[in-house]
């Protein structure tokens, strides 16, 4: 349980940079995720030092294209591979490339089941922020809040329902071929586990009395044990424990009251 | 310029199943356009067959998780390999199979760039479906029609500039190490070709007045050049003219002149 086992291993040799709005979760944390389960070392770089944003506005912004590794650029997180200088951005890409590189995919075609379930999860992580961001990326949630009422009714009320119960039934499909598992493909933690975890985290936080009211009503009582069993393996609960986590804010995942309930 | 050869070689020897939904390009486009381009043949099963919509169906709603090699679908679009039997569905999922089975993505690294490409382009592709739908996919156009006209402000305003500019930044990259290409990635064709070709294609028939309004204003010329020579190589030209290529109707790309200007 210490707090910088990251920054340490990355002062011995970072293999990874992450660069990603600094001070929330955010979609930067199924990446972080990723490289802890990996147990790979990584440079945080806008969290670990105040001029660590720069590098990022510095990579979006840049207009040379000429001659260059690196491609363009549209969005964060990104991920730079240290050693190759390659970079690669777009979450579930990075994830794509992590899964290939550090293990945390299987090799054969289950790895496009890994690949399916984590483009499901992102997807409803990207409902969640639509909820209270229904008409427009660039205005604040106060300024929409009419809207982010109807469309989180919607959301409560049939979506996570949909996609949690999916995961449930995908850890059943798991459980029939490997009975003994506690991942969701075959019998190795892949980025569909940590991403998984990360969305049932996520929209537990934002909507807590929402998600209560499904275990209550829909159980889906291999979702919620498969995620408690990750949370309790040690790297994660070691992460979690540590300042590399950082809490909910202003991203993904927010806690409106009024969202979580029939108004 | 036949109009058949799908169904043609379909009757020869399909080598995969598409399921969609009938009747529209929507997600499922990406994937026609792949299977086009790289010159297999497929059964596009819901726009073959009446009954066709059947097996769709089926399969989303299949509750059996024992025993079988096909993991839970949640949405369509949906790829069936014939041969295997291996199911596969989320539209960049199917896209990454058939890149790395259907020579539609380089073996190296490059791999990753065409993926970002594609998700980019289909992260637009969502927003464009969003303008119409901003409150919630189960309720009808009508009824968020506000909201809709807020949300397509600033789609116009800010998100087509964004995403066209990105990609004719990415043409530009990789004119810059492939002088000759008339690709995204390297000189030979990928699925980020077919993905972003149908992105500009779907926006430009939703919002062909602020599109045209680009062209003055901020030029975007090598993407639209692109465009342009990928329309004219014979696959496309055939595919289009035939009647497998669906015209636009209630899917992702919806034209509702009201969204297309400043009211």
């Amino acid at each position: 349980m210490t707090d910088l086992p990251s920054s340490k291993k990355a002062k011995l040799e970072p293999k990874y940079e992450l660069l990603y709005w600094p001070g929330l979760p955010g979609r930067g944390e199924y990446i972080r995720l990723a490289l802890e389960a990996a147990g790979v070392p990584y440079k945080d770089t806008s969290n670990e030092s105040k001029e660590g944003i720069g590098s990022l506005i510095g990579l979006m912004s840049r207009q040379k294209v000429t001659g260059s590794d690196e491609a363009p650029v549209l969005c964060p997180p990104i991920l730079r591979a240290l050693e190759s200088s390659f970079v690669v951005s777009q979450t579930p890409n990075i994830l794509l490339y992590l899964g290939d590189n550090e293990n945390l995919a299987p090799k054969d075609d289950t790895k496009y089941l890994v690949h399916q379930y984590t483009l499901t999860a992102l997807d409803l992580g990207n409902e969640a922020h639509n909820v209270h961001h229904p008409v427009g990326v660039g205005l604040y949630y106060e300024d929409q809040k009419p809207e982010a009422l109807r469309y989180a009714k919607e959301f409560r009320g049939s979506r996570i329902a949909k996609f949690f119960g999916y995961f449930d039934k995908v850890i059943k499909y798991n459980k029939s071929n490997y009975p003994e598992s506690a991942y969701l493909v075959g019998d190795k933690i892949s980025y569909a586990d940590t991403t998984v975890w990360q969305l049932v985290d996520g929209v537990t936080f934002a909507f807590p009395k929402k998600v209560e009211e499904l275990k209550t009503t829909e159980g889906f009582e291999d979702l919620f044990a498969w995620y408690e069993a990750l949370k309790g393996e040690e790297w994660l609960k070691d992460y979690l424990a540590s300042k590399r986590r950082l809490p909910y804010g202003d991203g993904i995942f927010r806690h409106y009251e009024e969202l979580d309930v029939d108004q």
